[in-house]
């Protein structure tokens, strides 16, 4: 395959980042090119690893120059396939990795902020603000694999959305190599700065179409001193969140996690999960899962205040509240066993979707009606962060449907579902982005003069076209 | 002056919005041609005030068409010189306002959002808000006639910085006119949503050069309980940075407010604004003034457990909480009467830095050392916004000292302490913006390839070069 670069290419790259930066070996470069779903294979003649951003510079430089494509990949964790590459010999294609930029540059423990390196694994970075006493908020089910760089480039949100934000919100500053490869210095640790356009913002949640992140300055919080977590039983999704209205408004800014459950997903973990049991009795039809994090060292008296009241007000049919570390996971194995049992139950159509809280019950009732209609043996899963207005809907087929049916239904039934949620305001890739998976959606759905403009600007940065190309767009 | 435009664009413009949406007369204009501290004085032939974004649609694409400048305008309060049209026959500026724009489009408690159009005043979005039990927590000096677009444009600051970001953080959707008439309709009330590139960041402290935004949805909170207000003395920046962190730490997301007052400050206010006292003995070198907000009921106790721990470590000198409306009120007023003592004492060079809060107390040194050397006798009044970094550095010289005088020195002294914020990481603008004001230290002070972006941005969203002409760019 590396045929589609020419050996003096090569070369030039070598004579950039040496040998120990380049990767042409087949069997070392192919786990880089599967999606690790299986959804994507990609093809690359190399993988360029640069040890600093004025290495990575001049790769791209190179690269504009002779119009090759630059996918950037972080720990290829993503769910759109946006870091697969897909070179042909007419567009070759590399893949670029910040691997060995996986330094933390500084912790500033004063300001709260910590500056490190684009290729520093999520759970590094956690580690390091934990080292200076300090909280990394971001936290993800591959935090042990994924790297900043491609947390920033797809705002990735994850399990704490709810108190901190996402990926976005904890960006202070970001260090970028453009397309042309001139390099932004915008690593900045200021909380307030009004001088000109917020540029890093056009690159977070970008998908590496606009630039090659090389390093960050993100914010940090006082770690929680103590927490407290309860599995709670509600009779629909609109008492769950009127019961996280009342959440907020008693427990301030310190909610962690507010997740919903329903009767069918916590039905299939107790089937398919082992050693897992329901600590409610009743077989409630409705779920939330929710979690305090306090400054102070009273979590547990804080939500069970919270909770007492909320059953006296009948808001909450009945509740518990972990007493001790191994009840706390035990309460969010069931949450998150639910797509491990669903994989187990059969073969699913998933969703990525968010709406306004307002509309949350009113798109579970179409969403269903329309799926119900499609297919009549169709099992609804309905779980997510429901705090964030961010469901995952899935609909489980009976194990057994071949791969062919599969598709023709996944392709109908989701663009209904995504339909539903853009007519209630919302959005069909809350937290996944677009990669190659979503791009028709996006066509279909964006509003055309926003599509428009984000065109206006792939073009204003990226003229020749080589920033992950065949991302986002059609 | 109506000259600058010919009477057929004129016609036309009396076409889209009707004579209640023009403004010609001389002496209606006047005000809305005067930066309010008469810093800039500017001319336009007409202020255009649209009743909708369909109207504002027709009169942008009039003005592209026709190459006629647009400058938008808000509450006329800005500080930097942003608002003010500079028309000439040989390039025509008109005033774009959303006046005529000022509902409160929805207000949705259940999914903590408000949706309100462009021209509200910030203080109907408060309103509003609060009539749904809900903060806006966006609060400013200018709140009774600063307006939601102009707060938007320049991503105003504020006294609730610290616990509920700038501007920016509180938008969550945008409806925008472009320059060439075209709306993107990005309302939204979505917490999460990736699905391409995030425009709205584009408009968001863009100062008017991108479009004209005529409506948001903005983030709302819960209200706080109760509200706890002490004032407290500590022996150095650093001292109080150190408390900052504490405070952070032990009192969770629950700080609102984080002030440093510095002896100098405080001493101009005792003299020279009547009826303030200094409730702390022994005239301390340096105050915070710190407020908590919490969702319980006993911010009182909280902040007082909190600063009897900080008195008996040693890191608070002497302290009183405010034990009524009214002397939260009094403490209040010591912060907010500096500027005013600072005028009756003659008259100021001002600043607005922000450093990271690692370097506050370097930056006091090398600042006060720097303009110690160029002006012998100056008075160096040290405030500001701690928490944030955002300092309010002022250099005070003798009354009678001439405008001529203050001027050069103005120049000559800002630079170096504007260089001085940089060096360390910081701003020259945190709050404020750029406008016509700071364009030189933009264009002095900007990493050259971010600058260059900037530009490019410009280039692609406002070919024509129609958006607020002159601002933000020499």
């Amino acid at each position: 395959m590396a045929d589609d670069l020419s050996s003096s290419v090569l070369d030039r790259f070598n004579a950039v980042v040496g040998s120990v930066g380049l990767v042409t070996d087949q069997e070392e470069l192919d786990p880089c090119l599967a999606e690790w779903r299986g959804l994507f294979h990609g093809r690359a003649p190399v993988l360029v690893a640069p040890a600093n951003k004025e290495e990575a510079a001049e790769i791209l430089s190179i690269c504009q120059h002779e119009r090759i494509g630059v996918v950037p990949q972080g720990g290829n964790t993503g769910l759109a396939g946006g870091a697969i590459p897909h070179s042909t010999p007419e567009f070759p294609q590399i893949l670029i990795s910040a691997r060995r930029m996986n330094r933390i540059r500084d912790l500033d423990a004063a300001n709260y902020t910590v500056t490190a390196e684009a290729g520093c694994l999520l759970s590094a970075v956690q580690a390091a603000a934990e080292e200076g006493d300090r909280l990394f908020p971001l936290s993800l089910a591959a935090e042990g694999s994924c790297q900043l760089g491609g947390n920033i480039s797809t705002n990735a949100g994850g399990t704490n959305v709810l108190r901190y934000g996402n990926t976005r919100d904890l960006v202070m500053g970001l260090e970028v190599v453009l397309a042309d490869g001139r390099i932004i210095d915008g690593l900045s640790g200021l909380r307030k700065d009004n001088t000109g356009y917020d540029l890093k913002q056009l690159f977070i949640g970008a998908e590496g179409t606009l630039g090659f992140i090389t390093a960050a300055t993100c914010k940090l919080f006082p770690r929680p001193r103590s927490v407290a977590t309860a599995l709670v039983a509600v009779s629909d999704p609109t008492a769950a969140i009127e019961l996280y209205g009342e959440a907020r408004r008693a427990l301030g800014d310190q909610l962690n996690a507010f997740e919903l459950i329903g009767r069918v997903a916590m039905d299939l973990v107790l089937t398919h999960i082992p050693g897992t049991s329901d600590p409610l009795s009743g077989s409630p039809d409705w779920y939330v899962l929710m979690e305090l994090g306090s400054a102070g060292p009273d979590a547990d008296a804080v939500l069970q205040a919270f909770l007492s009241a909320a059953i006296d007000k009948g808001r909450v049919q009945d509740g518990v509240l972990a007493q001790s570390g191994m009840q706390r996971d035990a309460l969010w194995r069931l949450r998150h066993s639910i797509s491990e049992a669903e994989k187990k139950a059969g073969v699913g159509i998933k969703h990525d979707i968010s709406v306004p809280l307002s509309a949350v019950a009113q798109f579970l009732e179409r969403a269903e009606a329309l799926a119900t209609r499609r297919i009549p043996d169709v099992v609804v899963v309905t779980f997510g962060h429901l705090g964030d207005g961010n469901l995952h809907f899935s609909l489980n087929l009976p194990a057994g449907t071949d791969a062919a049916t599969l598709m023709k239904l996944w392709d109908s039934v989701s663009r209904d579902v995504h339909t539903v949620a853009a007519e209630l305001g919302g959005s069909f890739s809350a937290e996944h982005g677009i990669g190659t998976l979503k791009r028709h959606e996006l066509q279909r759905l964006a509003d055309p003069v926003a599509l428009d403009l984000m065109r206006t600007i792939k073009a204003a940065l990226d003229p020749a076209g080589i920033m992950n190309p065949g991302k986002l767009f059609l």
